[in-house]
């Protein structure tokens, strides 16, 4: 058997924590920087341990965020902005953020509801989200969980606490996505662009 | 656009150093630390500054480690072998290691003779391959280089120094790869394979 150096073998290992690398990628990956791109790679754990230490969440929002308020809660027009966006994850906010459609507020559950993994309203911070409910400012809350079980469920969790605060509650429309083939499909997907049908 | 917390952003950025890793791998990579694997991110963030800082050559052999002296050059059973075997790469010399055939020493270009590149005999460490040479004790080089244009020129150039110590030079046989099809194998490979017959 190969004997590498205890830094590199340790480097393989950890670059395994990497969705998608497997050990050829992670070896791939380490002799690359090694040969390469040093300063790069020196960069890149500097970068990690600063944000794996220093990134927590926003105060308001749930979001991502090395201070107490993210860039967007902290942002004066957004702030006044009386429509809030319920999304699963940071990455489905910024997702959001990139149509350039909407600009309220969002609330970032970091999760779905699920008793079996102990995930209950307190882990995905409905209390909190049920605070800015009762402050009564919102005029709409729209809830862009994904369209599966779990998103599901959670969306009709918070539909019910938004009733018993008189907030109006929309979802993202289900249908076809752009540049699909009827075709190709699936059933669902199909049965709810037609029962979703829209006059022409 | 979308408002990444700056340390997020950092990461997103310096994870595109290693290969393959586009923004969307980047985005995900990001993302997939910080919600499930904070420790992991960090161990990996930790590792790489240490490997980067810490990982320098043998030298002996050229190879990766952070010794002086790698853990093959170190070994006494392998310090008595009068074989050496000439790699391109640290990977190179990990993958005839893996094939546990070889029980020699090895030495490590870092590289092929390249001068447009500015890369000549000084900085593949022909001098100290010269010096090995010079002792006397070798019975044998094999030459593993790459079967490119690089790897082949750096074979000759590596061929004329051992003829000028009088060491035998062997080099790695060309032919049909293991599990290839005929039909599909291109048509130098089928050259080399049919010169390079032998007597079944």
């Amino acid at each position: 058997m190969a004997k590498l150096t205890p830094l590199l073998q340790q480097l393989i290992e950890a670059l395994r924590v990497l969705p998608g690398v497997g050990p050829k990628s992670a070896q791939r990956m380490a002799f690359q920087l090694l040969e390469r791109n040093r300063s790069g790679g020196a960069r890149l754990g500097t970068a990690l341990v600063a944000a794996m230490e220093g990134i927590g969440q926003c105060q308001q929002c749930r979001t991502f965020s090395e201070h107490s308020l993210c860039a967007i809660c902290s942002d004066v027009k957004r702030q006044q902005a009386d429509v809030l966006c319920v999304v699963g994850s940071a990455a489905d906010q910024l997702a959001i953020e990139h149509t350039g459609q909407f600009q309220g507020r969002y609330f970032v559950l970091m999760g779905y509801l699920s008793p079996l993994d102990g995930v209950g309203p307190a882990e995905l911070g409905l209390d909190a989200l049920a605070a800015q409910l009762a402050q009564g400012k919102l005029t709409e809350l729209i809830l862009a969980t994904n369209p599966t079980v779990e998103g599901e469920a959670t969306a009709f969790y918070i539909a019910e606490l938004c009733q018993k605060y008189g907030c109006k509650v929309t979802r993202l429309a289900q249908g076809l996505p752009f540049g699909g083939e009827l075709e190709y499909i699936d059933g669902t997907t199909l049965a709810h662009a037609f029962s979703g049908r829209k006059s022409f």
